[in-house]
């Protein structure tokens, strides 16, 4: 899985990556969009944190339009007029909408959604029980050194631990791990 | 369960309620906190559609002081710049960190968190999973007929069927029924 | 001019005060709005920093239906994603809008708006410029020793230069000063 | 003054161009950015509808990193909880926070800002008195067969009105028109 940032990007990064990211800066740039959908990667879409349900199925039927089918919707955080605890609003009741609103798998990035690493795991059940059909969980040997978002990563030891806790939840809503 | 909207109201609502219920636009009414805060009743604090999470344990804290500490604190849902599908952006990392700022149990309330029918059973689910300790569902025998908010009631059979719904995830996160 | 909190206020209050204050915590508060509507004083009305234009109008009408139509509406800044130079965000469409909706006087709280000494008089002008007919400023002789809000207030010098600064678009707007 | 869109297009574009604009769902297109920072025309840089004042100086700091000195900041709305009457939230402090902040000229549309032509003329007349250096006015010749946007511009009798009518207000603040 691999970001890209620009539509020159599009046509090496494809050719080593299995999925294409579009960043939520990059959710309203019409051109790397038609891009991509003109590929066919499966196209991870990250919602702009200040993008409406409306707005984020209008972009990702900007790439579908172009053939490619393969579209996974990522919520992962909106603007409010709270960021004091948490750095974004994990929106789950759009999770709920897009199921739906949409056939397209829906992922949340609970990492990117609340920045905090003790959040992590509350919000992945709740995520999976609003009916999510994935996760995206940032994860660093040493957080402590990574190069940016160290203190909302997981160490391989709390990922463990995280899928652990959040296999019973899976479980009744019967998703795979 | 009964709302006060008014200082004068407490005591004799007092006397045949067993819940004193502060409604969201009454959050910041100080007055109304400090007097229910000398009964001996459980205070049910809804959150402001616009109140920061600081500001929702500072205004629960306004009812502690005075001595009564049966608080429960209910997230009903925040305002956001998206209104089209959802009335409200429900924030269920607010109750995640609601758990872990205060001791204090945490309600929520799935039905004006997104006034629609159709999103309580997973909004629900994911409150429980998010480490609520409550829920408020509003229910209604004929919800067409309801003076206000019909379309976010369930009907009683509705409700039996969330009841059984939301049974195996509030087994999995240990919650009484 | 004086805040009243709690309907018990209003009568004494109204004894002594011109003008009876609703603050925008108060905003909602429709037991308050109902009792200043049934005195004869001037009520100014704060608009709450997350009500919209049109609940802020509702609110202004609890107080015209019970008989007084002294209403004065006045913005205060609203909550936004954005709190990092500015505690609100002044919202001088509104002013606009209130202009056209209604035939109440607009008054704009740039202290409370901005919570910026040094921008009282810039958006004091874009509020004039915008049709406001009045405005709201805190003096205080030194502000470093105010028990709040401190560094939104101008000094008495400071509010003698500010009165000449905005003197010329209050001219051509043709408003008293 | 031509949008550019897409990093690709700037080459050709600033052949014909005088201007080359960024539009506000383009402000966070950072190889954008770059790009046009290469070029030796002026850069309208409009402000995304959910960035705060920093992540706008950031962005234009990308622009001035490359070499390019010539870049004016565009405020053109910021999406907010209340959207009934106006489209947007137009943020005039922003641009008396700009003026302070940064020593590059600010443009304000109140065009887009409001979304309604009727509020072309008390919103412009504000901006200028909160310090903006220049307008961005929508004009058509016959706004009702506009392909987007027809409501929210003026014909061309209207924008002789326009001019003046914002003429004293210029005057006062030493603006050119």
């Amino acid at each position: 899985i691999t970001e890209v940032l620009s539509p020159d990007d599009v046509d090496k990064t494809a050719e080593v990556a299995d999925i294409l990211q579009i960043g939520a800066r990059n959710m309203f740039n019409y051109k790397l969009l038609q891009k991509v959908g003109k590929t066919d990667k499966v196209v991870l879409l990250k919602r702009s944190f200040s993008a409406t349900i409306a707005e984020f199925l209008n972009c990702a039927e900007y790439i579908l339009k172009e053939g490619n089918k393969k579209v996974i919707l990522c919520e992962r955080g909106i603007r409010s007029f709270d960021a004091e605890f948490t750095r974004n609003t994990l929106d789950l009741s759009a999770v709920a909408v897009l199921k739906k609103e949409s056939h397209l798998p829906v992922f949340v990035d609970p990492s990117h959604g609340t920045g905090r690493r003790d959040l992590v795991t509350p919000m992945s059940k709740a995520a999976i029980a609003a009916g999510a059909d994935g996760l995206m969980i940032e994860v660093h040997p040493r957080p402590e050194e990574a190069l940016s978002d160290g203190f909302q990563s997981l160490t391989l030891e709390m990922f463990v631990r995280f899928m652990e806790e959040i296999k019973p939840i899976g479980k009744v809503m019967n998703k795979k791990l």
